[in-house]
């Protein structure tokens, strides 16, 4: 079924409200969950909902912390989350990075003790909005074999990049595992065969096998040795700068609790000229001959956009028995 | 044959000067070309010297250009390389990233209107070895296929990482294909076939077979549409923020002059409590059960550590054939 925007983000902020977030947090974290169904990341928007409540009641995300200042050196920051909301402390670091890029051209914000932000995404949008360049990394527990190895030592650490452009911001959101765990399951619960390697199997070989990946729980790294080295490295810059805890802590303890992130903002020229050289690129690269001649090449956001589209016309999608649950808390 | 990195520096030196680059750039080249070759990447070392000097020869490389500065706005800059020789332009603008993560924590230059590094790692280097975190991008002619395409419309537009550490920095140098060009014409002259899909054929399909992907010049990205979408990003990335020629052009005009590129820098914390952090990282990879029992996972960068010190010992290993080569420009 379908309902509107306001209604998710309503139904959200009543739950919010009712366990204890204060009235901007509970807003913030509402409309982000909101906009996030919005976009079509379910996974991330009303399916996570839930779980996030449940987070709170235990005490894992403490709903009345803010970030505190641990150290500025002019246009880079270090902050300290606390174990808030994660989407509270994500927004208000880009935020952050945003203003010392327009003081000072780029910032740059690291950030420990902070928890899941739900979808990268959303950071690398306010950004574009603002009309600015982003580049957010989290890490996460390990989830990611690294090359060479058979056993997950690394996290999947997502990596989000954003570059501005009038009609339509161009937004990279990825992990940096071939196939998430959600997709893994996604395959299993249909019974599929992923299309490429998407982990290892319990004797440490290569599978396409998604019940036999959801068992061993060791994901690929995407491009195998290249993603291995780019997650690994990814880790390194958010625990390095943030001083925060790295994908060893998170595993050993064996929760998401606590991680490490990087906001990057970058002021980029005229409006109008940065829209064109990224329209130039765009276009050429859809000059590619499609795999499928109904199928033209996408750019990262792309879809994003047309989901959008259509959940504001439509109303954005939402799982009935999830919907329920929700609507019961 | 094995000679040391003084000669190989000398000799380069004794050339570039020959063929009119001023004494400082004749000197940082040829300190490049001698460290490419040094720390095993023969390929932008030695291997490519000549093609460099021919490059100079014909103009297409400016010997006598220096980067200007085209617009500053506190710690991000753009800088215009007019065409010089991609080394001196690379190793500048890393140079005054660094000094401008020194004054603001972070510190970001832009370069248009560049020539090739040769091995993108080198500027990694530089920034772990002043004891900064560093990234470095550049873009290049469209030698990849983006996903749900057929033909290249990507570059392979490479990304460095690196991160300080006592005892041996942390560099990521990679190109976003799976496969480097130089590498399948490696496959390609052993007759051997690819161990993973390295590109497509000409008929547009997914292929191991070296020949097919060196004659059709389509390169697969790294983990499918996951590199596809990061190396989209990365050319945006340059081209944005330097205002310069994105792939489109150097693709159209088929020649890989005037890049553009962009250099990061921040400053870490404490050198000791970051290589603490970095060691407590690579360890925890380090746990995963290796693949094959003698291999243990190995970070990036320490193979070439590995290479550096059996060339400093030994002598750098160089292609007798190309060294008679040189010696005879």
């Amino acid at each position: 079924m379908r309902i509107s925007v306001e209604e998710l983000k309503a139904e959200f902020k009543r739950v919010l409200l009712q366990i204890g977030l204060r009235q901007e947090n509970a807003e913030l974290c509402a409309l982000v969950f909101a906009e996030n169904s919005r976009d079509g990341v379910y996974t991330h928007g009303l399916n996570r909902f839930a779980k996030f409540v449940k987070s709170v009641k235990a005490g894992e995300i403490k709903q009345d912390s803010v970030p505190t200042l641990v150290r500025s050196m002019g246009a880079l920051e270090q902050w300290d989350g606390n174990f808030g909301p994660g989407i509270v402390n994500a927004r208000f670091c880009m935020g952050h990075a945003i203003t010392l890029a327009g003081q000072n051209g780029i910032g740059c914000v690291a950030l420990k003790n902070t928890n899941h932000w739900m979808r990268g995404g959303t950071y690398g949008w306010q950004a574009a909005e603002a009309g600015f360049v982003g580049i957010c990394i989290t890490n996460a527990v390990a989830t990611t074999v690294p090359w060479g190895g058979t056993t997950a030592t690394l996290g999947n650490n997502p990596l989000v990049i954003s570059v501005p452009r009038q009609g339509g911001h161009v937004v990279l959101d990825m992990a940096i595992s071939q196939y998430s765990v959600g997709k893994v399951l996604q395959y299993k619960s249909y019974n599929q065969e992923l299309e490429h390697f998407g982990g290892y199997n319990g004797d440490g070989n290569l599978t396409k096998d998604a019940h036999a990946i959801a068992e061993s729980k060791r994901l690929l790294p995407a491009g195998f040795w290249k993603g291995s080295g780019l997650a690994l490295m990814l880790d390194l810059l958010v625990s390095v700068l943030s001083e925060g805890r790295s994908v060893k802590h998170m595993t050993e303890e064996n929760t998401e609790a606590g991680v490490s992130q990087l906001f990057i903002a970058i002021k980029p020229g005229n409006e109008e000229q940065v829209s064109a050289i990224v329209n130039e690129i765009i276009d050429f690269t859809k000059t590619s001959q499609p795999a499928k001649p109904d199928e033209p090449v996408l750019y990262p956001g792309e879809n994003t956009l047309k989901t959008r589209v259509k959940s504001l016309d439509e109303g954005v999608w939402v799982d009935e028995k999830i919907w329920e649950e929700v609507k019961g808390l």
